[in-house]
């Protein structure tokens, strides 16, 4: 997503350590230390602006959430909703989806959300989608044996793409949704983007896909 | 598909079985010798009235295509067709479709159509959906290793039952379209009911999926 730049978006990250970790690379294989809980870590890529992850939080506390995200502005807008409601299970993870393993041990994270990501829909760009194999590959790595991706887009292409790239990845689709907002899906938490889009008659789309463990 | 009752369909149907193949089961293992060559068995499974599998079999000549239907008045509608045309390449028969291994040898079918078939919505009808895993199981017999379900619905409910089922058999889906008549795809040949719902602005869902040889 793009935003705004915010000023002093550094300055409110760096002041909260307790919520956007620094040195992230340092708690690789150590989240259930840093949460101080042995619950289930749920991951979402690309948080954007967290409505998302906070209030997936608040819904279930017996969940550890982190949200990873690139942009600094865009963390720290994340950051002022987590502040807000005090979560004591959410935290924040200012760094490159790409370089997951660095910072999660094998086989560490019990889920990974993908919500709204960048479609880029020309072909030539394939590779720098969240749902590309070699992304895939990366969050095989970090999740348990069987472990889950939910990802929602109201991208059609994008979409489309997916389906087929989990199963020729090997991953089993369970279930599809190709109107979340008209079906009878319970417990849907929106983005910022899904409330904007949706509101504009926009289908969401939404898949949940498993790993079916190392080859 | 239910259509009305045509008076003298048995009559037409027996009187032409060059076309509607009789004592169907004999042909099994020997569908090559029935054509007099050996280019690939593509069948459609319910096909209606036949304008698919006849429109199909003018386009590609160097296919065989076998339509299997089991109501006798459609299968005389679909005959009406394939003798105007005076077809070579297409054979009907007219029988059940969970009983195809009566009339297929292992390994005899190069490829199977289904078109908009009955959506069968209630949870305890499931086992009747041409996507339920019994009749993959029978497709999967007749089907070269490797073979494919080539599946188009206007139905959002069977299409989405109908990727996780072929996933969970064990298929791997190749290509999704989630709104076949505005995309890129060519050379779709419509059904008689495609043209018609889609003409209404219904959406038209389509997908490729490969068996990944036996267990």
């Amino acid at each position: 997503m793009r935003v705004r730049k915010r000023k002093g978006a550094e300055e409110l990250i760096s002041s909260h350590p307790e919520y956007v970790v620094d040195q992230a690379h340092t708690f690789k294989g150590k989240w259930h230390e840093r949460f101080g809980n042995d619950h289930p870590i749920h991951i979402e890529i690309g948080m954007g602006k967290g409505q998302f992850i906070t209030e997936m939080a608040k819904a279930h506390p017996e969940i550890n959430y982190i949200g990873v995200e690139i942009q600094v502005s865009v963390v720290s807008f994340a950051l002022d909703k987590v502040l807000a409601e005090e979560l004591p299970n959410v935290q924040l993870l200012h760094v490159d989806g790409s370089s997951l393993t660095e910072y999660f041990a094998d086989g560490e994270v019990d889920r990974i959300y993908l919500n709204f990501s960048d479609p880029w829909p020309k072909k030539r760009h394939e590779k720098r989608r969240l749902t590309y194999k070699s992304f895939l590959a990366v969050d095989e790595q970090i999740l348990k044996p069987a472990g889950e991706i939910h990802f929602k887009t109201d991208n059609q292409g994008l979409f489309e793409y997916s389906l087929a790239s989990f199963s020729q990845y090997g991953m089993t689709i369970l279930q599809v949704w190709l109107d979340l907002h008209h079906s009878n899906y319970e417990g849907n938490i929106m983005t910022e983007y899904e409330e904007k889009f949706s509101s504009r008659g926009q289908r969401i789309y939404r898949v949940e896909a498993r790993f079916n463990g190392k080859q």
